[in-house]
């Protein structure tokens, strides 16, 4: 499809973190990619400066590299835009991909679209231990956190679950359902909105374990529990290998002060 | 290039909001457009239900209306998501509409990274009076915000503008301004991008007047304070319009106890 010889993505090491919406697609295509987590190449990049082939500045890691030939490197960096370019590439367009002229580009950016909505849940659920400052400590915003992760548990995360369920469930492709086909955030097939939604799901389970199992007990968004389970099967592999980091303290942690009593 | 009759944005009425940066690009390309504000056809939207051609559920207003035929309708949100859509058709990828191939790709991607990184700024800028809960009242958390709004004046934006200013000057295609180019995110033509950053820049002139105007003394960001004057100057005729909206109580607020001393 094209002459990239090679991806790298860059992140820091440890956590899994916003570089993992990344590494998911290439662990679902099963596309080999180097991944690079020491400091220094990570400063460097971050410095915008002296990496050949920079032509836009980054604000923070992850950062996909290109290998294009020898001399040939392009950087992309903010999740969304890296998930945009390798979807077509990595063959995670879904149900998408059949298509073509108007129909597929609206889809695109329906997907697109998708996984905007996933990574705003994202960054929401860091903002819950960091309301008031992300070169502070938690400790130091514990009180905020506190508030602000009520609201989180009460109005924020409801709404965007059942957002998650009214995809799988009412409305496009996911409607059609035929026997046998899967139920997925854009059609029948996996797409990078799945594994982007499923990713924030999985850090939701581990950091708000009390709460998300309120949510499931209650019923409303069985589909969204449900696609949790198909898109853990299908990434077994992966998710049982090294490769997977655990979670500790990075976007999801688990404080029980921050979930439902 | 496609079969569209006609474009329709749905965003709330009297604030510019994240509406503006779908408004912008119809703009700055001159081309028509309907902007639909009546809350009852936006509550419909958002209800995502009855609405023929809904693919994917909105979590939000903007909503970007496609009408293709008499019968055909599509529908897309989330910010980023539409102004991926549209810049290519609207001619505001810049510089990267010359391109073809990987490269074409990356740039895209690349200027989508540039959007994201001012729609991070835009959100973190929402958060400085809204920082526990979207659904309360600012006077209700008017405590934390102050301590985010310092945090933001002191470390955020600064981080923001100077990746901008990077963006300008130090990297990419803005280091080979010939005589006569202009100097812009992604090369040397007017993309989504610039009308992105722009839009924030202005709001932010807007909320923190002081904090803005210590920052533009220093000098540091000199080419992104031009940028900011360069296209008000393209957008003029619609700065001057009444489809311009004036700042009030959406994203952008002018609290004085937020801003510097």
């Amino acid at each position: 499809m094209s002459s990239i010889q090679e991806y790298t993505l860059f992140y820091w090491p440890g956590i899994p973190g916003r570089g993992e919406f990344v590494r998911l697609c290439f662990e679902a295509a099963k596309v080999p990619y180097n991944d690079v987590s020491e400091v220094p190449e990570l400063l460097k990049l971050l410095s915008n400066k002296s990496v050949a082939g920079i032509a836009a500045p980054h604000f923070a890691v992850p950062v996909l590299g290109i290998h294009e030939d020898q001399d040939k490197w392009h950087y992309i960096s903010q999740t969304p835009a890296m998930l945009s370019f390798l979807a077509p590439r990595l063959g995670l367009l879904g149900d998408a991909a059949g298509l073509s002229g108007l129909e597929r580009d609206v889809a695109v950016a329906q997907i697109q679209q998708l996984c905007a909505t996933a990574l705003d849940l994202n960054t929401e659920t860091h903002d819950t231990h960091h309301p008031i400052s992300v070169s502070s400590f938690y400790e130091d915003q514990q009180d905020e956190a506190k508030k602000r992760a009520a609201d989180f548990r009460k109005n924020r995360l409801p709404k965007f679950l059942r957002l998650f369920e009214v995809a799988l469930c009412e409305n496009g492709a996911g409607a059609d359902k035929k026997d046998g086909a899967k139920r997925r955030m854009w059609g029948t097939k996996t797409s990078v909105a799945d594994l982007t939604v499923w990713q924030v799901l999985d850090g939701l389970l581990f950091a708000f374990p009390k709460c998300m199992q309120r949510l499931k007990d209650g019923g409303e968004y069985k589909h969204v529990f449900e696609l949790h389970d198909e898109i853990k099967d299908e990434l077994k592999e992966y998710l049982q290998s090294e490769r997977r980091r655990p979670y500790s303290n990075g976007i999801f942690r688990h404080y029980p002060e921050l979930d439902d009593e």
